[in-house]
């Protein structure tokens, strides 16, 4: 028996292009039951703070908030219950984290697409488009820059709707 | 009695992407009494000379020059004829410009865009888009890319038109 | 006797957002006789490996493949066969092969328009766009991105098609 697949939403933007706040704009129009996958790990006490602040937030707005900076895979696998609507945020925090943890990464990256492709939730992907600069001189940098234009790739190949916000606004990239 | 507020419209664009040429472009359809306001400082021989070119070049086109790298909310709230058309070039510089003179950030966002949104003239307003390349390693930079991006999404959320530039060419984000 | 000339599309995107893969697909479906100019030097036995390996690739597709890290104007002069269908990536490698070769790149950018225009084959060009990150701090760097930024106004001004590729979805701003 297969099991119909949910909506996938890929928001993509730049640095404080608020994208974050648009991509939680739409999940708030389905008015269904809304789990935020958070990506960030805190690092200093200031973020601890500015987590636990915007967990707070999102659970007086009856939001339930799972961290999860690496298995995202095996979170969306779990998601089984049709109906439900997940925002990820975000793609590239999750990237970054295994690019730390020197993770084989296009294997993570093949295990995030093939649990996105079969989510039965409706899904809201944020990720950053990091590419539109020079060519960075860290070689660090230039690796992860390549990893991340991929990821987007890959992850708006099976989306259905590709939205790229800017200073805000949508601009609809996929679907409508 | 309320006096009716003129139109805004936000041109971002990257470096060289030909922002300011569009932006003067639809300045000059209006045929009306024009005046440029230039954010930019010269800090050496060589951009005080590009600086006099420029100005040189606009009055020579019947445009009024005002340089004001920081007084812009000021400048603003001193037009009051309603019909002139004001082209501000740039608010990344002018938000430059107070980073570098320690001023309150927010403090100094909030009264311009009070000030944009009071305006009886019709604005034109240039920025840069900035938020799409990597995170830099300079600490300032990072602050400095944080603040442009929230500027550009405060200035967006008001203006009447939104206007992505690329190679010269524009993309509309809000309004037609 | 004037001869007509062939269409020009401009093909932008970030690193690693596709443009290379979506203009050898707009390419491929004008089933005509293809020629793939490279404009990519090889630095190391890594970057020999991987452009042997493309160019294999292309030939087993049944394309031409020029290596030319310079002289494009010559090679476009040279195709006055109407009909043949050329796609050169990418000028940006073109632009930083004549920087790093300390060109005239003004008179360089102003030669390889003429070409552009005067073609008689159809052209897909790849280009960068790198000018929407914060001002690189390298003072070569900046001027690279001056260039590039101008480089890209100029053949978008003469296309008859210019699209910016976003995780390997286009957006066309220019034409249809």
């Amino acid at each position: 028996m297969t099991q119909s697949s949910g909506s996938v939403t890929l928001v993509l933007g730049g640095a404080r292009s608020g994208k974050s706040r648009y991509a939680e704009s739409i999940c708030r129009q389905t008015e269904r039951a809304l789990i935020y996958v958070a990506t960030a790990e805190a690092h200093d006490d200031e973020m601890k703070a500015r987590i636990a602040q915007h967990r707070a937030d999102r659970a007086a707005d009856g939001w339930q908030t799972i961290e999860e900076p690496r298995g995202l895979a095996a979170i969306l696998k779990g998601e089984t219950e049709p109906g439900r609507v997940l925002l990820v945020d975000c793609l590239t925090l999750w990237l970054t984290n295994h690019l730390l943890g020197d993770a084989d990464i296009e294997a993570e990256i093949e295990r995030l697409c093939a649990a996105v492709s079969a989510s039965s939730a409706d899904l809201v992907l944020v990720a950053n488009e990091v590419g539109f600069g020079i060519v960075p001189e860290n070689r660090l940098a230039r690796a992860f820059r390549d990893h991340a234009g991929r990821l987007n790739q890959r992850i708006a190949a099976i989306a259905d709707r590709v939205t790229l916000v800017v200073a805000g606004l949508p601009v609809q990239v996929k679907g409508s």
